[in-house]
């Protein structure tokens, strides 16, 4: 999927929402326990609720290797069940990879050929041949770390560079447009810091920035919105326990459609305030 | 595996060599492919040929990954093989993971409770709590990246912190050790920047260091260990390619085992000319 598609689809949902399935087998629903792949079974029912109100799903995949072998076989189910039934659906492998260039090609192969998603979270630590071999898939998309959500973020992402001035994010996000570029490069910027998304956008202004960290870890959509919204939207902002454990009894799909239903209302607020919706 | 055996084994072995399970289907030798699976029976056949020679094995994920489900099921499979037939060997998950800590957890559930690895590779960019989970497991490890062997290195870890004048790779080296110890800390540095390792260790005297990059990727054994050894020996020095593809025919085995041997043979008189071997 290209950027002005994926632009095409949030006008159409209006909705710039990513359904996180981070799904936990020790936190979904009892009753389902007793099917033969719980997790996909949560995963579909999820997803069946959520599809209307979302543009992207994004697979957390340590949730999945927790559960080895018998886990990658739910996660190809669920892929194979978004690309079937929602051909529309951007879909993210948070997978954090980043590896010596001959290794990040096989990283690549995983998620792009084997799995099909159409974009993989990347860690920039090891530099431009840790990232060139997702790049190098035509119509693929890398979502490089810039600035993240949570407390060790501080430890590193601000060391401050003598020469440039830089914080280590801002060279992570000027380095890395030599590599790729707004049509198969997207950046991690955490909600927990609207603050710097200004910064940030200034920086990037045309790339799609995905924003986790609003609701569980505190972060506030207005502002997200405020700070990072471009002339093509350029947010996907994500959201993983506010929806898929919105109740954990039998009514846990109808509770996260709801949950995500309600995020797309303010999505849509947003965007209309953004002039970015086309008349109905 | 704690310090004090792993120095053991490294003294009775002679050797402190790992073994790079960088298994690819593409690359293994034709009448393997007959095998229910191929990538289990050739790790199989190269650990028997090889476990005489190593203290150390060190599955890279990505290789099965690439796999699927399948390679997950092959990874499973080498692990519990090494851990029943090869109980004192030291097992690394190289899989460079990071993330919220939230997620880490569940990372460390993967590769410390599902799979039964005494280590695995962990990227620094996301700071201490991504790092922190997987010290939570006693007498299990986390070996840091701090200064790898590929060209993209040079993009972020020589940034130069304005403040303290350390270098990124310094600075995470330096961090890190409010997170963890000697006890439960390893990092990867990699030999093709030898000249580096006698700064590393100054900076990280008692730890282990993973050093990546001998062979295929360039670095000097010698030059590794006259500036890396310390007085518990405190290097793995990995090589993947140049062991288990030594050949491609039906004689692989064999050939592993005697580059193995070559490279154990190698270490012999380094650990010897540094004092850290018992007389025979």
């Amino acid at each position: 999927m290209n950027r002005q598609q994926l632009f095409e689809q949030i006008r159409k949902k209006r909705s710039f929402l990513c359904v996180g399935l981070d799904t936990d087998i020790k936190k979904i629903p009892d009753h389902l326990l007793e099917a033969s792949d719980p997790v996909f079974t949560f995963n579909k029912e999820i997803i069946d609720t959520t599809a209307p109100y979302s543009v992207a799903y994004k697979p957390n995949l340590a949730f999945y290797e927790s559960l080895g072998a018998a886990g990658w076989a739910s996660l190809e189910k669920t892929v194979m069940y978004l690309r079937s039934k929602y051909p529309d659906i951007f879909l993210i492998a948070d997978a954090k990879r980043g590896d010596i260039g001959n290794t990040s090609n096989l990283y690549a192969r995983a998620f792009f050929e084997k799995l099909r998603f159409d974009a993989v979270t990347v860690a920039p630590y090891m530099g431009e041949d840790s990232v060139k071999p997702f790049l190098d898939y035509e119509g693929k998309w890398v979502v490089l770390l810039a600035l993240t959500s949570n407390k060790g973020a501080s430890d590193f992402q601000f060391l401050k560079d003598g020469t440039t001035g830089n914080f280590l994010f801002e060279q992570v996000l000027k380095t890395s447009q030599n590599w790729g570029n707004k049509e198969n490069m997207m950046y991690v910027v955490g909600a927990t810091k609207a603050e710097k998304l200004k910064e940030v956008r200034a920086l990037v202004p045309d790339h799609f920035l995905l924003v986790p960290g609003v609701g569980a870890q505190g972060g506030s959509l207005e502002e997200v919105a405020e700070n990072g919204l471009n002339r093509q939207c350029g947010l996907l902002v994500n959201s993983s326990r506010g929806i898929i454990y919105a109740s954990s009894e039998s009514d846990f799909a109808r509770k996260a459609g709801e949950a995500a239903n309600n995020i797309q209302k303010e999505m849509e607020i947003l965007l209309k305030r953004a002039g970015l919706l086309r008349k109905k």
